[in-house]
Order: structure tokens, then sequence, then C-alpha cells
């Protein structure tokens, strides 16, 4: 058993850009040699998170509108009264959908449905260069 | 330290259908004969996902009348203009409720509350048989 | 590769109270003296679950109040009119946050951003002492 850690730089609009990073966590799984384990992918940040979803247009305007009725950008939100920041919402849409991800790998291959990509979702509300943790636990 | 991994058939209903899957995953960690370590519960597949819950018939309605609330089945949505099956909204609450779950054990037991079970949710519109990924990690 | 088990107890007043753990989180890092690998959080029960937020209160106030929204105290839950003890939308709340994450370290640091801590979120409607898991699994 062996772990290894991988970062990447992945830049976003913000805005709740939703990113395929599913080449990037391949890439790190192959450059880590490991067989059979598990992949973290994990974004340090409190205003972005990780999950999966058909990467097809659709179905990301579909996640955004979600997170839009959901955790609306329009109403007041007590951290931009403290902060003027103006990133309430997308503090509370990554505290809701979560920073990390644990999926598992066989035989170098990430056990990922065929139409299953994982995704970057950034809450921001301005453009940023996230660093993406990639981590490879497994022999 | 070593990984096995494990694959569960489950059929379903879809509907957003909410299956107990402790059974399976107990099974997985008997079966691995690890004692301390970690179960990864994932499911491929982009309109299912893996929570836990007191798995009783009441909590497991509120759940399903919580996901027909947060993300509604009778609003339009973007994925089924494209493609015409319908069911962009179980895309939504999958990548809503997201795919994995980390389940430390310890002494060969899963360290969950007594009242509290895996579950796998099927989002999907129709039938399902789910293969579930029972990854076990640990020594 | 080792594997390391921590229990802490964190006692909340419940009605959503979110509760800072990463110093918790830091201390059983620290305690397992391993310096890479990843720190699985959970906790046990059916009415609790662990994200990261930035952990001012006016962030963690937004938290609640959108957990308010979403999974509101107010309206009827098929739970409670079977079990009468009124907290049927903590359970939807826990099932739709989850109850772990996987955290990975580094050079014995948890690479969480600056300003991401680790939280409980205890959705229960009384107060609670819980057990949180803290797995260190590493070299």
């Amino acid at each position: 058993m062996a772990v290894r850690i991988y970062r990447e730089q992945v830049k976003t609009r913000g805005a709740t850009e939703i990113v395929d990073i599913t080449g990037l966590a391949s890439g790190a799984l192959r450059a880590s040699g490991l067989k059979n384990g598990v992949l973290i992918v994990f974004v340090p940040g409190s205003t972005a998170a990780v999950t999966t979803i058909e990467f097809e247009p659709g179905a990301v305007r579909d996640l955004r509108a979600a997170m839009e009725r959901l955790v609306p950008q329009s109403i007041p939100y007590e951290h931009d009264k403290r902060w003027g920041d103006g990133n309430g919402y997308s503090h509370v849409r990554s505290a809701l959908l979560k920073p990390g991800l644990p999926i598992p790998f066989e035989d170098s291959s990430l056990l990922l449905g065929t139409w299953q990509q994982i995704v970057l979702a950034d809450f921001d509300n301005r453009p940023r260069t996230r660093e993406v943790v990639f981590q490879v636990i497994g022999e």
C-alpha cells in the first residue's frame, strides 16, 4: 500500500462554473502507477465543492439552476453583512455540496459509470485558480 | 494493509426508491476478513446516490418528499430538452446527494449508529439493476 | 501504512448547532504520528452530519438558515407521525448532508483551505453528546 498526492491548478470563472476534472483524476491515477485502491478528490477552500454528474451542457445547467433555487444569490446573507465580499451564498453552497469525494479504482481504472464525470463546482463570485488535490491510496 | 473490492447487484424500481444496503456492506466487510479500516460505498452511475438514514418507512418517505421539494420532477430540465429521456431531475438529485461515502470500521464492525443504515437512493425514472461497489481498505 | 481510530465526545445543544471540530481532527492526526494519508471524519447517528465551512458566525448562521429553508422544521414529517419524537426534519437534514468526509493530509497537515474548518452539524431537536470518529489511514 502506498499514498501519492497530486495537485492540479484549475482556472474557473467562479459564479457556479462546473468543470469536468475527470481527466485530471485519471492522470493522477496513471501517474501513481497504483492498480487497486481509492482516489480521494478534495478541493481546499470554503467556496467550492466536488461531486459527479453526466457532464453534458443540459445537466450542468440544471445543476447550476438547482443551486440557484436552493441557495439563491439574491437573498441576504449574514456573512455578507460582516465581510462585505458578497459571496455568502457561495459558502453555503459549498458546505451543502461538500469538498471531498472518495472514488474506488480497480485494475488502474476509476469505477465511474459510463456517463459519470467528476466535477469541480466553483461557487465563488469571481474567477479563481483552484488547486484540486488528487490523493491516490492503494497498491 | 489490503484492498478488496466487492460488487453487489441491487434491483430497484427507480423513482427515488431508497434501498437499505447495510447488510450488503456488512457482508462485504465480513468477506474481506479485515478488522480495522474504511469501507468505501460507491455507486457508479449519474442518477443514483449513497447516504445514511434511519431506515424506517416514515423517515424514508420524508427523504423522498424532501428530494421532490428540492429538485422537483415537475419543472423543466435542460437535460430533458436535449436528450428526451425525462430524467433530468434524477441527474440533479444524484449530483446533490453524491455517489460515495466512507465508513470506518473497527474490530470487524462498521461504526454506524444503532439507528443508522446505509442506503442506495435510485433517482432514475425507471427500474434499474444497480451495481454497488463496496471497497474494503484496512488490515 | 497504518490505521488509527480516535473518538471524541462533543456536547451540542442540538437544534442545528454547528460546531468547529477542526482542532479535534488535528489532534487525532498529531496523535497518530502519521505523515501522509487520509483522515476520515464520521459521526455515527442519523440526526447529525459532517461538512466544512468558513467558521465565522455569519456563514454559520447562513448555513443554519439554509437548512431551515430546505428542510423546514415547521412542516409535517411521516417519521414524527410514527415515532412522535418531533425530529423528522433532523433525519432528513442528516441524510442530505451525510455523516462522513475524507480529508487528505500531507507532511502531518490536513490539506484544508486557510478559511476552511471541519464542522459537526447536530440536527437533533435536543442537546446531545456526540461521539465523533476520526480515523487516520496513512504512513
